[in-house]
């Protein structure tokens, strides 16, 4: 199971040693080096109907040693290129933070880890591979539960197996289980959740056997290494995913960046689930289950206008929810469905949302 | 090993009932019913050098039906004590936020969860308990990993043994595993760390088993949750606690808490655990080992001079922290020994300053 790790491994290695050596034939050759990296300027992204997500366009960039204003950008770049290549050789994981200290034992100084980060998402552009890939991870955490049985393909735990269900508190979504192989799934679906007290309600209510689901809860935004995974479960095991957050418009395009992917992220493929289904809560369910609510703020209904000319939300069904937004100026908490009891939203909300939406 | 559990549950519920009966006896009596609670008021709050811990005087403050003032909080008091009842006889948890959606269903109204959570606090003061026995949490998440076997108590899980160290990413600390009993243990130490990335990186690098560590994961300031199971360790099983955090004022203080706890918990005696200690990052080591810095701004000095006057700061050790991290004017975060490689802070800070510490 641990072979299309190494193998997706020996492919990254091999991108690096390419870039390494066409610099140093550059040089051989006498000239200053350059290289060429895909544009991620916002001019050069592009939603792509087709696969129903941001990518980047045709534009390249140059970083060119010659040039004094690219130097610095230049050496970035290729000290980056050396510290993944250690990273994977001795399969080791680091932080964005990490990257961001870690330069300066080799003479390389980032002015902040804003621009680490710029540096290291041109990485992921030019090896065309998102930088969990490659070992590199944010602080952000989010967590999993149910009945999926993986294998581990980290350093200590290769081939250790275990069962997603064992710990009732649920599991960190961190660099081990992104690596990990699926090798045994019970369930028939994923739920992902905004909450974290929604994802303790659910586990209590034993949702994972009584709806047959995976449970994911994101934390807020999820953090792309979630969105990865949710995207595998997807793709790998034909799972419907289903995405249950607050009623308003940050809830509601937490759903979108799981479905279409964000511009910041428009130059890795992986991230996206287009056909995730977001199940609520929707602005008809505040009417129809009568929920308790709070009035929008300013920016709430700033943020509905935004999204409302968001290419993203150019569909009915997008654009009948911003609009519902909109007139009832009103938002809901997934929590607020506690009015009618902590079970209600397990027993009379899920099952009917479920219905309705798998027919 | 449930039966610990059991008994607890059986000690609140008796609370509860005595509670109730006392109202009822009130009114049989031709009396408008009054309940007299702890005060929680700043002038009530003590900090108590024998336990080392705030905790509350002797004041009493009276919630005292006929006073049309007091009769909303006395209402939702015994609201409260109804909901709890309910919760742990159907042995399902609930969070803040639960708690303030769910009265409505009762006619009873809470403005804000700020309201919710302060009857919440004086239900703690009255049944001299902390929230998460009687099954109330919060949303924030903390992750534990390490050779320890627990037991669950919860619904579904009753008798499940797992180790906490099967799943490499770290288990979530939430309301199943605060309730777990613990059956056996290979550590010999607790090392709480602020960051999520140092927790990865000391799981990556095996500090579990070469220096026989609990690793817990506060997530910033650490949630009540994890400061009780971090007092369990340390009392139930005898296990020193050592606290890893950034070398600024709000790192200092997220170790103080834990060790001495907050005064917004003075009320509660069981979440502080008066023996762990601060290992750094100390001002000491941003000097010692050269680490990278950021300048403190207004914000960090003016925390500083705070705690500097703060009663919990008042020993030797933390007034000279206090003082030489005043001096330098400086910080350094728990990452910043990136700077010498990803595994210098487990191969050489890490085994430096325990055995500093452990003499």
């Amino acid at each position: 199971m641990a072979k299309k790790v190494e193998l997706k491994k020996r492919q990254i290695l091999d991108k690096i040693k390419s870039i390494g050596l066409d610099i140093c034939k550059q040089i051989d050759n006498g000239r200053f080096p350059l290289i060429e990296i895909p544009s991620r300027s916002s001019a050069n992204i592009v939603y792509d109907e087709a696969i129903r997500q941001y990518v980047l366009g045709p534009k390249r960039i140059r970083r060119y040693s010659k040039n004094v204003r690219h130097v610095r950008k230049f050496s970035q770049l290729v000290w980056l290129g050396y510290f993944i290549k250690q990273l994977m050789l001795s399969n080791k994981s680091s932080t964005l933070r990490d990257v961001y200290y870690s330069a300066e034992a080799y003479g390389i100084y980032f002015k902040s880890q804003q621009e680490s980060n710029e540096i290291i998402a041109d990485m992921e552009a030019l090896l065309d591979t998102a930088r969990e890939e490659f070992h590199i991870f944010p602080e952000e955490r989010s967590a999993i539960f149910g009945e999926l049985l993986v294998e581990y393909t980290c350093p200590g735990y290769e081939g250790k197996r275990v069962w997603l269900d064992s710990h009732p508190s649920g599991i960190m979504i961190g660099p081990s289980l992104v690596s990990a192989e699926f090798v045994e799934c019970n369930a028939e679906r994923v739920i992902v959740i905004e909450s974290g007290g929604m994802f303790d309600r659910f586990i209590e209510e034993q949702v994972h056997k009584r709806y047959k689901a995976i449970l994911i809860h994101t934390g807020g935004q999820a953090p792309r290494s979630t969105r990865w995974l949710i995207r595998r479960l997807n793709k790998e095991l034909s799972l419907p995913v289903y995405i249950f957050t607050d009623g308003d418009p940050w809830g509601m395009h937490i759903a979108m960046v799981i479905i279409s992917g964000s511009a910041h992220a428009a130059h890795i493929k992986d991230l996206a689930t287009p056909d995730a289904k977001w199940i609520g809560v929707w602005p008809d369910d505040i009417i129809k289950y009568k929920l308790p609510t709070d009035k929008m703020n300013d920016q709430d209904i700033k943020r509905l206008k935004e999204l409302e000319k968001d290419v993203r939300y150019q569909t009915k069904f997008w654009q009948d929810k911003v609009k519902l937004f909109l007139k009832l100026r009103k938002k809901a908490e997934q929590q607020a469905f506690s009015r009618y009891g902590l079970t209600y939203v397990v027993d009379k909300y899920l099952p009917d949302k479920l219905s309705e939406i798998e027919g």
